[in-house]
């Protein structure tokens, strides 16, 4: 048993989901474990992951406009230092995930057919973001 | 310290939360770890995983009532290729969780009283779903 | 490779969110594990574990409020043995995280510098709480 830590480096092209399935998978391959278990966690809090539909834009596009009703951008917010985006971007990162743990098997994630790995970029300027990312494994 | 891996398969018998604790905690004691890390992820984005309340019937249904209304079924959503119940299906997945990590120790997940482990299955017609289990301990 | 496990015991002063990266921080750094992967789960299912904004109370407070207000206090539920804030408790518990999974190097946790953990109180009377700790590395 033994274990590899990294960092990912993303920039999201813009605000919004973003697959980052193919860069994930391609550390894992890296560290040449076959069996095991990987942790991601976003080192951010008005960024997020979330493990969703891979396939269709307008899913995407749903989802990006469904969080934007739940956690809207309002006046109505005490901590707005950054902007009106500012709280906006933490409340969507609640909604979806900091941590993401996935079992691995064959060297790759056991992700299911239509499952991909998002980047959540919440704010409207987007700056590089880090994922932890640690496996542990034979 | 070792590892295990496998697949829960499992059917929702309706749309809804369904307890399914005692179908893992019979995977986690069959694989004779007493102290460790169990990791479940559903290969799915239609249908999730949930720790809640485990006794009260009331309870489940208010949760049921309560998805319902953060992410109802609507004519606005751009995807609805497999019917109305397919966006508000990945927006109640995003709402709960698709991967979990529970503690064991002496060969039991380390759940609360009244803690279950629920699979959500957020389509009007329940299909077989994955859940990938990790088991890695000593 | 060697495992811990551990249980944190905590109250929070009252209804709403609390800082306990402290807390968590020092129980890591007690168990002599350098590299590894750190495990929380809380065993209640009306409290709940959220890792986000560690400075501005401002920020703090804006989430207890969206909090309520998605899940709000309603005379709708079916569920409320306990009371008007028993139902809700519940339903903020599943907005926010009840495990999080946490990569460790050089014996502290790899979080942002923004990122702090906390304990969200969701019942009116704070009681004891129970986190199951669990670490694994080298």
């Amino acid at each position: 048993m033994r274990q590899a830590s990294g960092t990912l480096l993303v920039t999201a092209p813009r605000q919004g989901l973003h697959l980052i399935t193919d860069a994930v998978a391609g550390w894992v391959a890296g560290q040449g474990v076959g069996e095991g278990l990987l942790t991601l966690m976003i080192r951010h809090t008005s960024a997020s992951l979330l493990i969703q539909e891979n396939a269709a834009p307008a899913a995407r596009r749903d989802l990006e406009n469904w969080l934007a009703r739940i956690a809207p951008e309002s006046r109505d917010f005490e901590h707005d230092d950054e902007g009106p985006d500012d709280m906006p971007a933490h409340l969507r990162s609640v909604l979806t995930a900091t941590t993401l743990s996935i079992p691995v098997q064959d060297g790759r994630m056991r992700l299911g057919t239509w499952q991909g790995i998002y980047l959540c970029e919440h704010r409207r300027q987007p700056s590089g973001r880090e994922i932890a990312a640690h496996l542990l494994g034979a």
